[in-house]
């Protein structure tokens, strides 16, 4: 029994993180049942159930189906579901037509004859990257629904009827999750793609305000993993974040104009940023890989290097910061940000000059090694820096 | 006129690219058609017909919506929506029982507040990380059989019919999937998955083994983008391949066995294997930063650590070239990558020596920094190598 009740425990538990972790997922999910429930409506109300009798489900599938996280994915659905039903709706009843006039044998033939062609047709065009990226559901719809319509021609001759319910009882469906999803607690794509992009830039600048206490650290402290390590590697998730950002941007562009977003804002620079977000990333990660080392650099080097490390990366962590801060209230700030990557050249012309003195004369090359890695990987980071800084202006 | 002409030769030529890049997506588009063909005899047969009347249409929407293009994805969902069925179609029964006894008006309420809380509390499910991996279609059919079910119930009092019916239908339109998809031209998830994994471990050696003539090319040469490029580059698929990776691995756990892979492949070995595939991509990155820069090595140092260095790359190229096909055949054929990795150390050793001796006095650190860096990320990426060849055993 105490078993029991531990498994009880820790799936309670992770209810509460799942919750916890976004609280629009449990809005989400009242929203939907809320959706469903006004849906069912035309179940329970004589009046409504008349004018439509047994097509009604079509109207409560296309909720459950429909209705997704964010406004842009519930409207891309919808619009794909809707018009994919009536194109497919006229084109099966053509069909139906046209193998009528071919008698009662050549019907079923010419009938099977169309959904195959259409069925294998529709499913190569799904491979095209586009249509997947956009129309991928609708296209399933489009076989779906002529396979539906044209069949059923066969053995019910009221298709005309039926065709015309199906897209009716759709169109209430998906108005039901479209005007639920936008005016309760909307949750916009764009908005989250927004966000997502911003908080990955900070993420990185986290890492650079962190690196130069981590990196040049007395060795014995090593060991001690504190907690200041997590937010260190929060760019870990930057890595994969590429179709995250894509599926968003995708449903950010069905979406209507909304807060500080416009109806054709322009999603795609965001993918922009964020492939240039990534690639900064992929640097960091190589950085990383020379924290926690246990690094033994002359005493005489590190003096004079770690100084110049440690302002060239954390000049470069508040860029970001400030970068992330620009990208999150849309303002300009340009000031700042120049002043910031000015400093940045700054060090990292001390840090070449450094280079060129004869400090290095009588260093053991090898142990160096991993500091001039380092010194010439955040060289390059603030070259990235700059190409972000030129994005997002 | 010849606008016209044009776009449609373009249109035709993405066709013909589309299919050629995998010529199994021309099969599987056929396959849809035949499996959509079988079941819709269901309608031109009479006495399957009067069997199964309109619910017949079920069988044809299961195999749209099932039908998917690896055996794997095809088998998870037909299981997902056959399970999900049954589980949701009996208790819809049982909640059209207990609404019933509530009398005329408390049925409806009875019947709506089911309905509201069974979504609300499935949709909150599917924000469960492994609920979603493996369950997330089974969810969304639960909500639609038992909101279907117990709503119709209210006006259809056939109701054990209708579940049992549907049922039915989806048992043969699942099965007309699975077999169609099992035994036409197969198209397994695992198998795709271990030669995406061989396949990328090649990649990477194919930069390596690129990598040695590039970097210490004359500078002359830098503008001449000659088509060799583009296989060196093939690396940067990997540096996004973790979802696809991860969904194949999700597919093959349906999979019976096939070929050389048992029923309970231990397909999570790809995964790590696939993690450290990227983790070496990220080095990998961070090497090619270094290309085609135009670096100018003075000469007595290059001559020094070219051949050193060259040996390095390709004989790290060549070790996972050898883990490749050790993944790709699934042999043991250890003999063969401990001498290449033996080979790796012993450069590692050299350029280490090398990096001691007095040859770096006199010149110009700055100028050098280039090839350092590259030394040390190439003594990394000897580590990634054994840390792979490691997880292959």
């Amino acid at each position: 029994i105490e078993n029991c009740w531990a498994r009880l425990a820790a799936a309670a538990w992770s209810v509460v993180k799942v919750g916890k972790e976004d609280p629009r997922r449990a809005i989400h999910s009242l929203k939907v049942g809320l959706a469903l429930t006004l849906v069912s409506l035309i179940y329970y109300y004589h009046p409504l159930y008349t004018n439509f009798g047994a097509t009604a489900m079509w109207a409560v599938m296309t909720v459950v189906v429909v209705f997704e996280f964010s406004v842009g994915a519930t409207l891309s659905k919808g619009v794909n579901r809707g018009l994919a039903t009536l194109l497919a709706g006229a084109l099966g009843v053509g069909a139906h037509h046209l193998a009528c006039r071919s008698g009662k044998t050549g019907e079923p033939i010419l009938l099977g004859f169309f959904v195959f062609l259409q069925a294998t047709t529709s499913t190569f065009m799904r491979f095209f990257p586009r249509i997947k990226a956009r129309y991928d559901y609708g296209m399933l719809i489009f076989i779906l629904t002529f396979s539906l319509v044209s069949v059923s021609g066969f053995r019910d001759d009221e298709i005309l009827e039926l065709a015309q319910r199906r897209l009716t009882t759709i169109f209430i469906g998906g108005a039901a999750c479209v005007i639920v999803s936008i005016f309760v607690y909307p949750v916009w794509a764009g908005q989250d793609l927004h966000n997502l992009i911003a908080l990955n830039l900070e993420k990185l600048g986290n890492f650079l305000e962190g690196f130069g206490d981590e990196f040049f650290k007395p060795p014995m402290d090593i060991d001690a993993e504190t907690t200041e390590n997590k937010s260190l590697r929060g760019y870990k998730s930057i890595l994969s974040s590429k179709s995250t950002e894509e599926s968003l941007a995708n449903f950010a562009r069905w979406e209507p104009g909304h807060g500080r977003f416009r109806f054709r804002h322009p999603w795609k620079q965001y993918l922009k940023l964020g492939a240039l977000t990534r690639e900064y990333a992929y640097r960091i990660e190589a950085l990383d890989g020379y924290l926690n080392r246990n690094i033994q650099v002359p005493a005489q080097v590190r003096e004079q290097i770690e100084e110049i490390c440690r302002d060239l990366s954390s000049e470069a962590a508040e860029g970001l910061k400030e970068l992330s801060l620009v990208v999150r209230t849309m303002t300009r700030g340009a000031d700042n940000i120049g002043s910031r990557l000015e400093n940045c050249r700054n060090a990292v012309k001390d840090l070449k000059a450094l280079l060129k003195t004869s400090l290095w004369k009588d260093t053991d090359l090898l142990a160096v090694i991993p500091v001039l890695t380092v010194s010439s990987l955040l060289i390059d980071v603030v070259k990235c820096t700059e190409k972000i800084a030129e994005a997002v202006h």
